[in-house]
């Protein structure tokens, strides 16, 4: 028998995105995000939720456009201090000491050490409730080489992206790694 | 420098999540669904997508509601076979010999066994291309008692919740388990 919990956002697990926008003077910034997913496969698509609130969000809207950045467990401390503060009072890039490489596909900006970064283009806008919706095509990925097996693609182990606990309202908010392979999807559950 | 790969639907983590509907006929049914996650804090809110082609998209536009369950690590052989097979051809409760639960909330089955559940009221439709997207209302979160911490909200590695590896085009495709605790967030970032 199931025990109610109550109306809550608990989904595991959550991705831990890094978001990219130019301000309209054209600071680059960087905003901790983990409510959002892949929402499309053809167009590629991305969706990420920010509050109005937000330094990211007018960005967002008047650039068109922004870029999803997956840190590595290693950049948690990064990662955690770019949710931490606003692009209105710090420069995140300076502070962090990343390095920013403008697309050139789209008008937002990425960190040259965050290892895998996806350049997206504003597709739809969807007003939810404190949080608006952002879905943006996917238009390339770039990835740093070390990451990537042989056939090209990233490899989870050697990019070691970091899963977001969310369980908030309560001091359980915090970070975990990826753990082992356990199986080949569309394979094990064959009969 | 980085590498080009491509637009592809390149996300580290995504979900295992196992969609719940019920058909015309009151016929429950289970989808696993990758594409997704928390889109809105107040009210909370998760996005599904999926294709119109699939046997749970007639069957939410039809209900308007679903359910989302988390399955843990050692149930990834139901969660792949229920994201191999259609509604149309089995019924995967009797296949996967899980038992259905009615949701007393929203119209809308679970699995007594998947320890985590979502039941959701649907908010919002999106059309984005080959996939659609559904906007769910959480109304009620239950759990199985033994994947919560002694707050009450599920402890990450009691749950042990499926990682999906979404490198798809390549042999890639495949689950991973959720790793050690690295640090506290909102936390380890301060200056």
């Amino acid at each position: 028998m199931k025990k109610s919990l109550g109306a809550r956002t608990l989904l595991y697990p959550t991705p831990v995105m890094l978001v990219g926008t130019y301000d309209h003077d054209r600071k680059p910034n960087l905003v901790t995000v983990a409510w959002g997913g892949i929402c499309c496969s053809q167009p590629p698509c991305i969706a990420v939720s920010l509050r109005k609130a937000t330094y990211s969000y007018a960005c967002i809207v008047e650039r068109k456009a922004f870029t999803v950045g997956i840190a590595s467990e290693n950049q948690i401390k990064i990662a955690d201090y770019i949710g931490l503060y606003s692009g209105r009072d710090v420069n995140k890039f300076v502070e962090t000491g990343l390095s920013v490489v403008r697309s050139d596909l789209v008008d937002a900006p990425y960190a040259e050490e965050i290892p895998l970064v996806l350049e997206c283009r504003l597709l739809h806008t969807l007003e939810i409730g404190l949080h608006t919706q952002f879905v943006g095509e996917i238009v390339d990925v770039k990835a740093n080489p070390a990451v990537l097996s042989q056939d090209g693609l990233p490899d989870m182990l050697k990019l070691r992206p970091i899963v977001f606990d969310s369980a908030h309202h309560s001091g359980h908010r915090g970070y975990h790694g990826v753990g082992p392979y356990l199986g080949e999807a569309f394979s094990v559950g064959k009969k």
